[in-house]
């Protein structure tokens, strides 16, 4: 087998054998093919796309790059949620103590924030003392005692995905169907799961913006999951506004610990209920994904789940009495309301925008080096179908960085798409797949 | 400026504009974007393509990587002819000898044989002590003194193709029009020409196997030519059988010089009166292409051309008795005739089998570090058209590898295309654009 060739044969749109895309990934993770051939192979992917069962080998060969976790000693079915990304998208802190509560085994491993969008790893090491970066054992002790961890991706796992991402991320491969799908599935099987969530985002601060290509995703992510015989579910969940209202590390977990101990946020508090009822659902501990939002809505009442919160944050090593007292965290040195200069009802967002705004405060990373603030981040007020007034803030932000205030202001104001007749709220889900 | 988004733009189809061109081009060059990135781009331009302006750019940028010729002290137009490859495809011989002796000067640099390809190069170093590694110095000189040269590229010429060469070579990026546009033209224009006549081959035996895409390379060709102010004429011609009977590097030589002492050839005689008078008539010596071509018959039937052949030939170190009696020439160990099991009217050949059999026998090489048999090659006598007959042989073969004879019949037997009825041969010349 040749590499040139098979390049060839992907570029005139043929589909590869299992043997060709074997060679392809196994001598490019021994470092027997170079970047270069790798990178013009992707490309040729990204135009030409892959089939299901390409894409399954694909995921197949990623997943065995390496070592997987094989929880088959804890009798009971793993359940992992993953979301392709989003502003404000803060249910897997909510969803995963919900899910452990109910007696469904969460194997969490998470990102980090990424452009425009946050990461779980990112919010979670906000609280004082929260370790991530757990060893397998660890893990497995975890998931064995709590029901759950929420980990970090270790060297170990996966890394022909990380070898590739990085990669993909330099080459103008990333936006590849086939190729998101190796990469997402992979990480998640790697987990041993047994049912796997799905929630992908479309709209402006969604990385698929448009429906049709989000569908597109849905239904590959959800093939690739079937072809290894796991239980899968997937929506299509709107991105064209901020999930809940704060964007930004520890003000994401503190809006998600009020979720927890039962106040309700609109759009947050409806997608985590359903979210967390399909990982009951394909848990088993449900026979409906109706029952399993029941389900989750008296684990949420008796405080079931934030207990379950705390225990896992104690487990990791955080310092719970920022959970139990959330006034406690420290502020960030300043903290501005934005007022809109126009008037009018909100029809929609550049949610993008909000996103990087929040990443300009300093509740995101430029490059891989930049060290997060915590405290950094926006609450954003409105949502779509609200009428604007000049005399109510939009936005407040926080942030230890003055001279990012009145480029973020500005942008935020940007950000704003105002109609002058009524406008109406996006659907929260689009659709499901399963 | 950021690579990343270029390749973007350029993989979602959009014009690059001159100066994201300059920024991948120079710095690829200076090592400042690796190959990997350059590799995505590339294939991003593999299926998006390039407009006239962006290739027009790209020719410039490549050309100006490195040092190009001015022979503007020299009174008198400069045309060179540029084939895309073929089999027994020897005019370059011919016709810059004729050319040269119409007073037209002929600064011709070439290449090696590539693939099933033959290379000017390698048939004029069959010739004992014929150098074409010259210097510029030695271009010029010879230039102003002989009104030819034939020459092989410098390290200091074009630079930036044999890096992107090199680079498309090994990622599946070598058959995009725009990318083959830059390399023939940047090269072609470094050598200081006024006029170009370009040969496209279409068929079995070219790089271009379909006539629609030689028309679209033959289009890009002439229109960067274009650009650049410079007069050109594009033949679409024939690759669908070998040009003239010889194919291999010293029987190349020895056919060519029966042509220029005036014999004549089939096909191959036609073809090079046609090329040989498109380049008087650029070259400014006479009013037309056909008394360009009545030009180059006289100056045949003179002796002139065989005459302007020996002179280059001594210049550049050739020992010219074998020129001057070629049956001089040491022949090969092993000579074979070749019979066909099959009788019928030929209707075609696969072309590039013919020209991998020479390959086979010496005549080229499989890896770039590979010597080349001189005497090695085809004799490969019957026509499209011709009636094939069990008793007279097709072809005869000339190797000192005896393993590879066997082999080699077998390949020749089954390029042959045969049908029961009469076939027409196909036009040399299918297409003139200018």
């Amino acid at each position: 087998m040749n590499t040139v060739e098979i390049i060839k044969k992907k570029r005139e749109g043929e589909k590869l054998t299992p043997e060709e895309l074997k060679f392809m990934i196994h001598n490019y993770s021994e470092g027997n093919i170079p970047d270069y051939q790798i990178s013009s192979f992707l490309m040729a992917v990204y135009f030409r796309g892959m089939d299901k069962e390409e894409t399954a080998n694909l995921t197949d060969l990623m997943l065995h790059s390496g070592k997987t976790f094989d929880f088959d000693d804890i009798k009971g079915k793993k359940v992992d949620k993953h979301s392709t990304g989003g502003v404000g998208d803060k249910t897997s802190l909510i969803i995963a103590p919900v899910a452990a509560a109910a007696g469904v085994y969460v194997p969490m491993i998470s990102g980090r924030g990424l452009g425009h969008t946050g990461g779980t790893l990112d919010k979670l090491e906000s609280i004082p003392g929260f370790r991530t970066g757990l060893t397998f054992t660890e893990c497995g002790n975890l998931l064995e005692k709590s029901g759950m961890f929420l980990a970090g991706q270790t060297a170990e796992l996966v890394p022909a995905d990380r070898k590739l991402y990085a990669l993909r991320d330099v080459t103008g491969t990333i936006e590849s169907i086939p190729l998101i799908t190796g990469s997402i599935m992979s990480k998640k099987l790697a987990e041993g799961i047994d049912g796997l969530v799905l929630d992908v985002k479309t709209g402006t601060g969604a990385f698929m913006k448009e429906y049709d290509r989000s569908t597109e995703l849905a239904e590959s992510l959800t093939a690739t999951a079937k072809a290894f015989g796991k239980e899968v579910i997937a929506m299509i969940t709107d991105m064209n506004q901020p999930l809940g209202k704060n964007i930004g590390n520890w003000l994401e977990v503190e809006e998600s610990l009020r979720i927890l101990r039962g106040e309700t946020v609109s759009g947050l508090s409806d997608l985590s209920l359903k979210l967390a009822g399909a990982m009951i659902w394909l848990g088993g501990k449900a026979e409906s994904q109706e029952e399993g939002e029941e389900i989750s809505k008296e684990i949420i009442k008796s405080g079931k789940a934030f207990d379950k919160f705390l225990e896992i944050s104690k487990e990791q090593g955080g310092d719970i009495s920022f959970l139990k007292d959330p006034g406690k965290f420290q502020a960030a040195k300043y903290a501005e309301e934005v007022f809109s200069e126009e008037e009018g009802w909100l029809a929609g967002t550049d949610n993008y925008k909000i996103g990087m705004a929040a990443l300009e405060l300093g509740a995101g990373r430029k490059v891989k080096e930049d060290l997060i603030d915590p405290t950094a981040g926006i609450i954003f007020y409105p949502e779509i179908g609200d009428k604007i007034d000049k005399n109510k803030p939009i936005a407040k932000l926080f942030t230890n960085k003055k001279e990012t205030i009145e480029r973020v202001k500005t942008v935020l104001k940007e950000a704003l798409v105002l109609e002058k007749a009524e406008t109406k709220a996006p659907p929260l889900i689009y659709k499901t797949i399963s």
